[in-house]
């Protein structure tokens, strides 16, 4: 089991007509994710909404910040039991076998224009064994392709445009793996978390974006970007692409800072709790826990 | 209320490797729209699985086809009570009052490119009142400005390809009205029926899409393309844009005839049912009930 | 030398308000392609202004047609000298050394976008030796990748277009190695005539679109889709893509024939003539004798 | 007359392989733009080869730098003697009329997808009378619906991107008019010069973009942007868009400072030379006398 304390302090200017926020910033309580000590601070005097959307457990806060300065502190303690596989007995699934919540994850998505990447696709991974394989030499080809570079992307760059220029950050890697994957009907989507374990050259710890793809029976984490452990990736927002999970999305004028973020990986083998490490198993945090996803039958 | 009888004929050739097909063209089954009397026939002996969206109420029906022809047919009797509402009294919803199932129809989507459209829309509609007035105006506008002409777009076409071609078909005309509402943060959601209605000198019957915001406390009807006879769509799907909610997705190499679609209004006045016609009514046939889709709220 | 006997007839109803025509269907007179025997024909009672463009060599027939029928036809004799060059022998030319009239080549142009492509055509091409072998490689990569597929692309499709979906006619292939070569500093150019020696299941005779990458001290045909003999290739136009050059660009409403072409190689080996046939060496009929666009110096 | 003392200091690093350099900050020569005590000064003892294109006037100055740094200035004074006329007497030019030259200025470019702007052009400027001033209210509608804004577009940035986004800079203005003029069939073109009388408020004195469009006989000036004076702008280059004129096009690893650059504008009645004002005529500088660019007609 890993243990993660999380700390994230958020700084805005909000102007003289106020503001509304929607974070996603609380962790997942999901079947394999438990999350206690929570605590959220804010330093104006609003109430905020949290909301769990029952299909991801995806928690959104709202709240509407008046003119000046918001603070916002969010802490917990995170337990994240991994499901673990061996990678050579994950098969891809076909679609008519898929569970109806994995639907959503084979259309394209705004970043994610998979309906247009089936031939290229096909050229560069067609000929390869299908399954869990397969989806790691999408996520290595990516890795290779595209350099990491802050700064090179906007809020509009999609896959194309990353497999183009191949230059980007956590969120495009991860969107043009997504796109390949989709195009060749493996169900793959966008997971938000923070960056444990990234090489302090890249900057100071950030929240970062990663994949997760339909193998087998459950839903396998993939890091493109390669910049993070993946065993130390917490889940905060599970999505299509990067415009449904936002860590925040702003209605209003407002200046940001960049947010601080602490992901400290605690150890207490007596409890089975290791650190994050590089490891050979496929690993699996689902979401969801699988009984309350099952596709209802009727005609 | 309005009673439609609906008659589905699709027929494929399938080539030698057989193919996976998701159908959309069940009627959907919600608070508003009561299905009775379905049928489903196919000329080759195989079950298909179908399954029910729990948030939207799409039903999905797979099925495995062999080598040949395919022919599939469906029909229902399907009664429609609209919610009916004065425009004028139709507020927009700040996003931090939204329900969280509005959420996913903020965001821009494969076909929607509502992010890059903020400073269009404010010049546009910015300076209208706010409300269904204001979302009446995006779709006057862009009936006004989109020709129909069929065979002018692709299955890559956006909203954006459409607000700069200025001609497409109905799937197009809702991109644009759902990605200029989303631009000013009204939840907008591409809806799936039959143009009930359309003039023949357009083509046959056949597939329609239109459009629904949300507007005080549920879904309005609104078609952009303005072919259709808005009372008498029947809703099939739910989607954010066309690719949640295709009526047939393919896997394999297949051939298709053009649809056959037979869309019969029934009266019968002793019981209250009308046909279907023009209205100044605002009209909604929410998809789902509202109790079973209010927000739930945790921290 | 080569002798082409080439017919182009043109057939279109123009509507009630009659139309403008540019066409660029003459073969170009150049210090390698003397043409002979030319004729044009016109159904209408109209006098065409015919143009020669200083810099290429490119001639434009204008006219005004009244409603009803235009036929065109044009007819000429063509004999073509190529200079020949042992691929190994040439270099590519840097920027600095490139006489002023490739400026134009080296540039992004509208259907060759070539300033977004240069991190990926460092990677696919960056290692290999600077050359001919360099423009063959991305010449073969080109025609490797993309499939050849009559109404696959559009009037708008471009060279980044092409990469994607990796489908199209001999256009597409043209503009996308133009664009993967001047992502390299490779000045690049498409040039169009007819498609001598395509295999007729393809269709039938048509206009075609090539490539000319100046190496050492001229520019060299390339044929990118494959479909041609390049020694077969006469000369119309020289742009620096689909744009420039189209063979009509109609301004009114008109409906077009498909065109009816025939080119004819004659042989006759007492006077040096030979058919067209696949051969090593690098080939070049540069536009315009070297003497007549050497740049201007001046301070 | 005006006169105008143009200083252009640039300044790079240029790193430990050296970089090829091609400049476009000599002042044109042209029938109405006279340039005298023109001097070039560089820190590295490098001969530059300085080179005209014959069909534009553009002056690109080459050359190779090595390792470490490298300072440019550039200082002439320039005479610039207007052609003005009556905007209400400047019809728009039937395409069959058009002399040769102009053709390229009629197609679309990589930044000006006049292709694709058909029908949003007839939309917004069908209806109006054709002549200057149809051209003058596209560079209103352009000047209204952009805001200018430093840092917000790119060097991929195209007309499209920009009616989409409604914000940029000169650049992007000028992209943006001359797509639609273009695509009106109304030949357009960028040129580049030097913001004179721009506002101190966005920023120091630096390079400017602008357009022109040929009415009458003759192209004449738009300032789209609407932040300089049109009299005080002298012409560096002349192209289809800002792929062709860029003020320095790098190849080689280079830092760049921001250019620093003074326009001085001198008054001399006794000689007849004012200082730039703005003013109700149409006004031309036309790149080069007519005479020796008419077209060559031929058979």
């Amino acid at each position: 089991m890993i243990r993660i304390e999380l700390q994230v302090d958020l700084r805005y200017e909000v102007d003289s007509h106020g503001a509304d926020f929607i974070f996603n910033i609380h962790a997942a309580q999901t079947a394999c994710q438990s999350v206690s000590q929570e605590r959220v601070w804010l330093n104006q005097p609003v109430t905020p909404q949290i909301d769990t959307d029952p299909a991801t457990g995806n928690r959104f806060m709202r709240l509407r910040a008046g003119p000046g300065e918001l603070r916002v502190s969010y802490s917990a303690l995170i337990d994240i039991a991994h499901h673990r596989a061996d990678p050579a007995r994950l098969p891809e699934v076909a679609v008519r076998l898929l569970p109806l919540e994995a639907f959503p994850y084979i259309y394209p998505s705004r970043y994610c224009e998979s309906d247009r990447l089936g031939k290229f696709a096909i050229t560069e991974f067609g000929g390869l064994w299908q399954g869990h394989g397969r989806v790691q030499a999408i996520r290595d080809w990516v890795n290779r392709r595209v350099s990491f570079r802050p700064n090179t992307s906007t809020s509009a760059t999609s896959a194309i445009d990353t497999l183009i220029a191949q230059v980007g950050v956590c969120r495009d890697f991860s969107h043009l793996m997504i796109a390949l994957c989709r195009a060749l009907s493996i169900p793959a989507r966008f997971t938000t978390g923070t960056d444990f374990g990234a090489d302090p050259a890249l900057g100071p710890p950030d929240f970062h974006a990663y994949v997760e793809a339909y193998l087998g029976d459950r839903w396998y984490l993939f890091d493109p970007s390669g910049t993070a452990i993946p065993m130390g990736l917490v889940r905060f927002g599970t999505g299509r692409d990067a415009a449904d999970v936002a860590f925040a999305t702003i209605f209003g004028g407002v200046k940001a800072d960049p947010p601080v973020i602490r992901t400290l990986a605690l150890e207490d083998l007596s409890q089975g709790i290791v650190l994050p490490h590089h490891c050979l198993d496929a690993l699996s945090t689902d979401a969801l826990s699988r009984s309350s996803t099952l596709p209802q039958r009727a005609q």
